[in-house]
């Protein structure tokens, strides 16, 4: 019988850094070679050499503990230095999301990801709520930054105006795997300054 | 011993229509179960209520025949009338992209065999040369319509242009899985415009 005096470990006290990174690098590295629909959590803690316990307790599912690697990887990524000046920032913006897609961990699951999420709408708004909208909060302070310069209308769309900055480069890397270089980011950017008024 | 004066039948004479249409949706349906990776010809087949020479008749490989599916249904989807206003033009080409990603044949499909291009570059190539020119030479007559009539530049770069009218719309439907309405759809037709100059 076990004493009870004997002291369970507060969560935060096991939470070891570098076992979460070790885990986070198994999850990647699972996702890219078996996809989600096939990715368990035996074959994640076995990669990442730990036991099913420790990821368990850090996600209480596996949907959360892949939402929460691939936010990792794709939130900061949509942070860009603020230049004060738009065609700067519409240009940044343009290349921090073609740095994202063709990050070698982005690249190997996001496809996958987004396939899976067409079958499982759970999934889908599990990455829409902890990826997709963090990274398009982030993209709007640098809108409405412009729009408070004065270099937006007030009136600006900035829905449509998410859509219409990461979706060309989607379509180009990802969908139709044609070349990106720094001549179409340029002219990307300038079809943006026009399109957004 | 076979009598040599036995005909044998000519490549036209056995490729019936309804055969061809058989096989086509089992082809689609095999590639919503079982994706691309997984699709054998021996399933397509039994599918179709057919041998696998009525496969290998029409096609030399798995390959070819899933691209002439997909070009079917996605190739002559990218023609519009021509209003002779670009505004309308644009809205009609947008309304395409739309019904064309959401068509439960595409919707069901294309995901996959985009993620699956990512890891096959023979399949994305193939994409690429069977559907994805046909559509973007479709669309191109349209711009130069436009430019020929002074609505567009004569220098507009309808590479970056075709991209910012196809991408916004996949991003927005099959990555993100938000909703686009018409309200939406005449909102990006006004981006659109600005952004071609």
């Amino acid at each position: 019988m076990p004493s009870v005096t004997k002291r369970a470990p507060t969560g935060a006290a096991v939470l070891q850094p570098h076992v979460t990174a070790a885990i986070s690098e198994a999850v990647l590295d699972e996702l890219a070679s078996s996809g989600y629909g096939r990715l368990s959590m035996e074959a994640v803690a076995k990669r990442a050499g730990v036991g099913k316990s420790a990821l368990y307790r850090r996600w209480p599912s596996k949907q959360d503990m892949v939402i929460a690697v691939l936010a990792e990887l794709s939130v900061p990524a949509a942070e860009v230095p603020q230049t004060g000046s738009l065609r700067a920032d519409l240009r940044a913006m343009l290349q921090a999301v073609h740095d994202w897609l063709t990050h070698h961990r982005i690249a190997a699951i996001l496809p996958d990801l987004i396939a899976e999420g067409g079958r499982n709408s759970a999934l889908s708004d599990a990455i829409a709520i902890g990826v997709g909208q963090p990274r398009r909060d982030i993209a709007s302070v640098t809108l409405t930054r412009a729009v408070e310069r004065g270099e937006l209308p007030a009136d600006l769309n900035v829905d449509v105006a998410l859509d219409v900055l990461a979706g060309p480069i989607y379509w180009r890397l990802v969908v139709r795997r044609a070349p990106v270089d720094e001549a179409y980011l340029d002219e990307l950017t300038e079809f943006l300054l026009r399109s957004l008024g």
